[in-house]
């Protein structure tokens, strides 16, 4: 499935990218950047979840027109890293720079090449959401089907949307708590990463609200337990498979559920410790080990894996419920246990 | 017109900011921002355009239908003007402070302000587009309508895209001539503020291929004298009327033709004027004065006048060949008449 859907995606990018438009006249650069983010990396786990929502609703044949639709989100997924990089001012992603990072050094001589790589990252997003709808509306949808399907893709915009601004203001206070970043989870992950794709095959196979509630029933836990995986990765994981640095996560103090698990079980000693070496970019990997060590001596990681474990179970259960077509299950806990139990 | 656009953009914003959504969680703030930047000023141009082509499609009567389709160009703009006022830095739109500025000033105790502020405005635009995709698909539209007006805004939003990143580039080399700075303003400004609002409004009149090609002929020296006006407001009018700081065009050297022109005609010591003081956010009212003496005794000044004069001429030319119905070749005069006449 994955290399049909990396199909769909050449083949659209090899039009944008040789075609006679307006790519001809300079933007071209900008056009292969967001070719080479989406190509060079990506689970493509939202295009897989749209095919899981068809099946779902009965319908198994996955026809061009349906890999056309689930291909979308992936540059959907595309267009929220590439601003999410920006916001995050992170360096490197999918193990090469982000794209306000190689436009800055492209430009070694540009006077103002931080603004330079930002605003072509910012523009670079637009694109890559650009090309998305471009993707959708052209995948050779009926109309009908295309009438189905545009409440899913207005709803999870406006739900990303709420979910990066959510993750913003919650810096405000890094000590938000576990409510409010199991919120931003909710948000900026679990929705459109798993509800929504879910949806949207689903309203490709003209199935109502009955089944888009069992398959919410399944996709929340399980967009959480991936987003906690994320967390554990972002400060535990191995950034030669994360392809994202090691210490972006504890440099920026991503108010995510493990360090808020971690203050609130820390004595006065395990505190000090997260306050004074997180959210400074100078972290090093020794000050990085110090804060790992309290994340685990305050029971703050395994309780993390606690939470994982609790929504898998949820997510099963919401599947067994659900009653689906057998390979659509099948396929659903496949996914579900990759990302749980993922390394990278 | 502009108060039945107003009127469909209050019901939209009052929909999403007073639902029982996402927004009572904590991204109210965010939602009223967008509005309060949307409704607080502009034109409303870009609709009006559209409401233009559907005219000269044969079609006169303004239905909800229609009026909804148009205001949602509204909100595009919204998204470009936000993201653009990030990518250049500035400080005030609409006589009020920009998104970025805004959010930044409501978090006074943040230790990144700024980085909030960017980030919050990438998202601001997001949103807007977000929404501007939600008004056109919920407008009313019929499948075959829907059908028709989607490519239309696909290719405008690649196009908006490649001009804001030709914006960008031609930066890096701030003396691109006149060529490259027409180039972004046909991009960045005449094909999304004429053209394809006009061939929105032509689709939605079951229009076919010829009539774009005309609209098209009227359009893009309409947009570029629209631009060229813009560029001799960006410095040589007024705040109090632009709602835009007097000096930023300056301060950034924004690479318009104005600059390009002034620096082809000028002699050494002119230049030594153009280089010395623009491009630098220290720049003051002084300086910016010296600057504008040498964009007039150049004749740089006069020489975008003329330009403005002889795409006005082109437009109205191809206004006349088009031989649309009087009153939509009438609103399109006065359309035209307003924007090249502006001063602010």
């Amino acid at each position: 499935m994955r290399s049909r859907v990396d199909a769909v995606l050449d083949e659209f990018f090899g039009s944008r990218l040789h075609g006679a438009g307006a790519e001809a006249e300079g933007t071209f650069d900008l056009a292969e950047d967001v070719r080479d983010y989406v190509t060079r990396g990506g689970k493509r786990l939202r295009p897989m979840m749209c095919v899981v929502g068809r099946h779902a609703g009965g319908k198994s044949a996955v026809s061009d027109v349906v890999l056309r639709t689930a291909a979308s989100l992936e540059l959907f997924h595309a267009f929220t890293l590439i601003h999410d990089d920006v916001m995050d001012r992170s360096d490197l992603r999918r193990g090469a720079p982000t794209v306000h990072r190689a436009v800055a050094a492209r430009h070694p001589g540009h006077p103002a090449r931080e603004a330079l790589g930002t605003g072509a990252a910012i523009v670079a997003g637009d694109l890559a959401l650009a090309w998305s709808d471009e993707l959708l509306h052209t995948a050779g949808l009926s109309p009908a089907e295309l009438a189905a399907v545009l409440p899913v893709i207005d709803v999870m915009r406006t739900e990303v949307v709420h979910g990066q601004y959510l993750d913003l203001t919650t810096r405000v206070n890094v000590r938000g708590g576990v409510a409010a970043a199991l919120r931003t989870a909710r948000y900026k992950t679990a929705k459109y990463t798993f509800e929504r794709p879910l949806h949207l095959g689903a309203a490709l196979a003209g199935a109502g609200e009955g089944l888009r509630a069992a398959l919410s029933a399944f996709a929340l836990p399980a967009g959480e337990a991936f987003q906690l995986r994320d967390d554990l990765l972002g400060v535990f994981g191995a950034s030669e498979r994360t392809g994202k640095p090691v210490l972006d996560d504890l440099r920026q103090a991503k108010p995510t559920v493990l360090p808020a698990l971690g203050y609130q079980r820390a004595d006065i000693a395990q505190r000090l410790v997260l306050d004074t070496l997180t959210g400074r970019p100078e972290l090093d990997e020794h000050g990085a080990e110090r804060v790992r060590r309290v994340l685990r001596e305050t029971g703050a990681a395994e309780a993390v894996e606690d939470m994982i474990r609790l929504r898998r179970r949820q997510a099963l259960q919401a599947l067994a419920d659900a009653a689906l077509p057998a390979p659509a299950a099948e396929a659903a806990r496949q996914l579900l246990h990759g990302v749980v139990e993922r390394t990278a």
